[in-house]
């Protein structure tokens, strides 16, 4: 199995209303048109990042739908400076997110913050000073030590 | 927000093991050393997965870690060719994985089928023949119609 993610879906209960959301913080689609009505799609660096109703994502992987409290999962969306960080964490909360924790300072030397999208969705907005990010965005790991 | 994701960190009970698994599937970490004990990075392209404490992601989160059922996060990982699906699938049960839905044509017009990591995890391993990788594996939301 090579290394690589090409696609992230996200389960939503409110197709429309996670896709204003992402809508309001200038996403794109890629699939505007009919096709958006069941399923949207972002193309982001090499993969996509898809919403998709809640219960059609966990019929197709042929689970029970119900789930409660924390995913196990976050996503983190980097950002060039550590200024960066707090606007992006207000642009969510105006465009309907929810911030969980403020922008502060973390033990790993960088500053970051979380929101969660309106479908509870987690998100660190995160300044790394051990891995800028490259011209068009891409991210490296590079530790923090 | 520009889009991309930076990194995806998924929450484990036991890291050593589930980076067994990501090993015995053939990945390789970004960051071997004494950083790993604590935080397992995979450099995909340009982006980052994580592997780290279930707890002390949620404790970063500044959320309860208990959660249960779906999570309503699928990650998929698009292969070349139709025929590429069951093997991988194999690979990732041979590797500590389950098989939750087996290679199968989708409705969509492609063939796929999902896999559970050693901690819950899924992931779809799917031929999409309306979105042909790139050269280095990089996937673009084509549409199916």
């Amino acid at each position: 199995m090579e290394q690589r993610v090409s696609i992230v879906t996200l389960g939503v209960g409110d197709l429309e209303a996670a896709r204003a959301f992402y809508d309001a913080l200038g996403w794109r689609t890629a699939n505007e048109g009919e096709e958006t009505a069941s399923i949207v799609a972002y193309d982001l660096h090499g993969m996509t990042l898809c919403l998709y109703p809640w219960d059609k994502l966990a019929e197709d992987a042929q689970v029970p739908p119900a789930g409660e409290g924390f995913r196990g999962v976050v996503l983190a969306y980097n950002v060039r400076r550590k200024e960066d960080v707090a606007p992006v964490l207000a642009e969510a909360q105006a465009a309907g997110g929810r911030v969980v924790k403020p922008a502060q300072d973390a033990f790993w030397g960088g500053h970051s913050g979380i929101f969660a999208d309106p479908e509870g969705h987690l998100w660190e907005v995160a300044w790394n000073p051990f891995a800028p990010l490259g011209k068009r965005g891409e991210f490296q790991w590079k530790g923090c030590s």
